[in-house]
């Protein structure tokens, strides 16, 4: 790789308001960002948060393609021996092979937030990157604001980073952390910092100026060969330098390798991947990435995109996995199709009127805020129901849910079900905490008697994401249900304005599913 | 000014996917933006829609202190005498004092979209100048296309800014169309534009690779006096450059003057209004005026805030009209808390019993799934309630919703509701979308009568996470909703095994915040 991609979405990331992963959520993120082609992925600060040790132990066991997994940490604490300092301890147990430290390399942080010597700053740095690379270790040193010091105090800057050289470091970052540099200081300061190191360079910026993408582009260009950032641009304040931008702006303007050949398609399908676990809306003018990044709406540009595409785009929207939004090229979703079709063994025809119909079908469907690529069991179904290979196992006749609340505050849910499975109608009724619930309850009772196998199957994973959350309680909503039985595991989905409803539809989907399953293994 | 700004909010800005302006909010939005103090709003394109020329009309009558309204057009169709174009003529009808003149500087351009030959291109543009000029306008030359083109036929490129440089316009607008252009290239380019011109230079960027603003500052570093962008970066695919995140760049990192002194304090009010009547969100992380730009969470970062705010802050947000704000969170502790209740005026002392006990109770509050920093409002109750500043303004006695689907499909969604109000009894219902719509509905008819002002308030957005998403359909549940009323916005939560009951808390402490606050300003 001609630059180094260094993940933090799971550690500075997480900083950004309304962001709060479990260690669930932080493993798959993980297992995205190896399947991406990622080189470094950021776990957590084992010193700081007990949770990220448990993460850190866990994820020793993924078996990751691409990535090595990197611990973060602060130097040793002032005054204090390098061997019993918890942060560093805490690296060392958490089994990483590669650390990141970050230091001060602005004076008057050592004086105002350290509250120590500039002199004892530049014995933190050494004991702690010496220490580790003792043990073995890849030791990656992120000089906290960097840029903001070199302005300041520009020989003691330069300080810290002959320091962090000597005791060993693999690569020295230099951090705009307050994110106030413009682009022309980005590139001096990489030009200067050259002149006097011969280690590889890094950078990692924030938002703050509007600036992040440019300065990180401008560092590589410039000399830095590893950069520092987060899936969509996560975190504190206006946000880290958003990896969806910098790793196409690197590779398609710059002609820069920074990913395994061929896996910059797989980064719009990523991005929205983790803006789901992070329950993000995902920005639609994201460029590249955003769902309307390549949408166009002029009338005149529509009339030159449809004589040639290169007239109002900067790139072929496909390198990134994305598409284009006004030309609804009837082959492009037709080849979608056909690929799905053949997975599932539907033998469907191009030219055919019916395969025609399914896809303005699906089309159709996605407008209203279906998402097929989260939920491949509901759209088997939509397929084989055109194709005519499957029908419902059971259908709805009345479905009536209560719920009370007392004036202790204690609630109540309720529901009552009656469906008919071929002749025979069930009408029962069950409790649950919860409509949802309730109403999950409620329907594996009624299929118990004449499906029992449904008993095998279990609920893992229910998600609700409001779709256009400014229409506040009157919002549309999709529910994404997560099922599994011995050995499988399926995905289904349902859209309404009435949580309920979709919650019906995901929840109804997932027994077919599971029903026309086992008919098919007999 | 040292740089114009030139607003396209009403016309570029509008062709951003979800935005349609009705005249009205045209003209409030122009007002605006003269109270900002911008030099130029560019009100639409008079000859494409019949309704901008009633803008303008209606425009005219405005008592602008600083904006000079223009209108935009299209160099004057190929083949055509210039007195019977129709977009020049409505340029002219609509009565402006400016007008901005588009024309292609990209040979493809010419070739594949306009289909005419280079020489013909050339003439339209000086043919539609000059008329203009000779009818006493100030005209303004946007050259689109301009960086493709200049980098696939320079020579051409440079003789179409040559050709409206003879023709008399007034600027010449270099615009990055497509929006791929690098920083180093605009910077490059301006360069090489200004030795071969004498006229005013200006820059038009789109934000397609990431790099609009740095684009923008980089042309005004090496030149440019006039940028063109929208507010808060509305505009087709990625959208146009922010003028939010360009104005302060300018100002405050560049030192150049834009707005009339003292107006950049207004920055943050005007972006937010322009995002309310343009009903879209306003993004949380948006450089300089987002709600979060200067929103500090981690524990250290806050700690260094204490000491200085310089730590971790590039400006002081006063500067921009906007303010910090500290996220209470498990990442950070009693530092977090006691900036807050100082910042709602509470008097709190470390020391005391009773701040520990409301630090273990929001710890406690936290485990069990709330997230105070995204809810603000709930924060400041539930301080306000622990040292005795606040009561609820209304109990529920009993809430009843019936959910009901039938054998067509069908859904509704009733509640019944009743709560006291001092010794008041209310007892009403109300239907809605789906259970939790039919809720608020019910809540807000209940309290309609004794407190009228709740009209003034709406719900802006609403959020739902399921929390342990393996418990599936009865996992626990967090709701956040936004609110708002006259120039204010705030947030509560909730969390339940019960999306209802969650709902409800979120709901009613969004009602007795608005309630408490109103009554504080009494």
């Amino acid at each position: 790789m001609d630059v180094a991609i260094y993940d933090t979405t799971l550690r500075d990331g997480s900083q950004g308001e309304g962001l709060s992963f479990t260690i669930d959520d932080k493993l798959k993120i993980a297992k995205k960002l190896d399947y991406l082609g990622i080189a470094y992925i950021e776990g957590g600060w084992p010193g700081s948060n007990p949770k990220d040790l448990e993460f850190f132990r866990q994820a020793a066991e993924l078996e990751l393609q691409h990535a090595k997994i990197t611990a973060f940490s602060a130097t040793r604490k002032p005054g204090l021996s390098i061997k019993a300092d918890s942060n560093i301890k805490a690296v060392l147990e958490s089994g990483v092979s590669v650390a990141a430290i970050f230091g001060k390399s602005w004076d008057f942080h050592v004086a105002r937030a350290l509250e120590t010597t500039l002199d004892e700053n530049l014995r933190m740095i050494k004991d702690s990157i010496s220490y580790l690379k003792d043990k073995g270790l890849e030791v990656i040193f992120d000089a906290e604001h960097f840029f903001d010091g070199y302005k300041n105090n520009r020989d003691y800057a330069l300080e810290v980073l002959a320091a962090a050289a000597e005791a060993g470091a693999d690569c020295l970052v230099l951090c705009d952390t307050n994110g106030g540099t413009m682009p022309w200081e980005a590139a001096d300061i990489v030009e200067q910092v050259k002149l006097h190191n011969t280690i590889q360079l890094g950078v990692h910026a924030h938002n703050d100026s509007g600036c992040a993408v440019a300065n990180t582009l401008m560092a590589v260009k410039h000399g830095c060969v590893h950069i520092q950032g987060t899936m969509n641009g996560y975190g504190e304040r206006c946000g880290n330098v958003d990896l969806c931008t910098v790793i196409p702006g690197l590779e398609l303007k710059m002609g820069k390798k920074t990913l395994p050949a061929g896996n910059l398609k797989r980064l719009t399908e990523v991005s929205r991947y983790i803006s789901e676990i992070a329950n993000m809306p995902h920005h639609n003018n994201q460029p590249y990435v955003g769902h309307g990044a390549f949408a166009h709406k002029g009338g005149i540009h529509v009339s030159a995109m449809l004589k040639d595409s290169l007239t109002y785009e900067h790139i072929d929207p496909e390198e990134v996995g994305n598409h284009r939004r006004v030309l609804v090229s009837e082959l492009s979703g037709l080849s979608n199709l056909l690929y799905k079709a053949r997975e599932f063994n539907i033998d469907v025809n191009e030219y055919d009127a019916e395969t025609r119909k399914v896809i303005r079908q699906i089309k159709e469907l996605e407008n209203q805020g279906f998402q097929f690529e989260g939920a491949e069991a509901s759209m088997e179904l939509l397929l084989r129901k055109a194709f005519r290979q499957y029908e419902e196992y059971f259908k709805l006749k009345n479905l009536k849910i209560i719920l009370e609340k007392n004036e202790d505050g204690e609630m109540t849910s309720e529901a009552m079900i009656k469906i008919s499975i071929d002749d025979k109608i069930v009408h029962t009724a069950a409790e649950g905490d919860g409509p949802v619930n309730a109403l999950d309850n409620s329907l594996r009772k009624a299929l118990n008697e004449v499906f029992p196998q449904i008993e095998e199957m279990h609920l893992a994973d229910y998600k609700v994401r409001v779709l256009d959350g400014s229409k506040a309680t009157a919002a549309r909503v999709r529910v994404l249900i997560e099922s599994g039985d011995k050995g499988n595991k399926w995905s289904t989905v349902g859209v309404s304005e009435n949580i309920i409803e979709a919650s019906w539809q995901a929840l109804a989907d997932s027994i077919n599913y599971q029903l026309m399953k086992k008919n098919m293994e007999k």
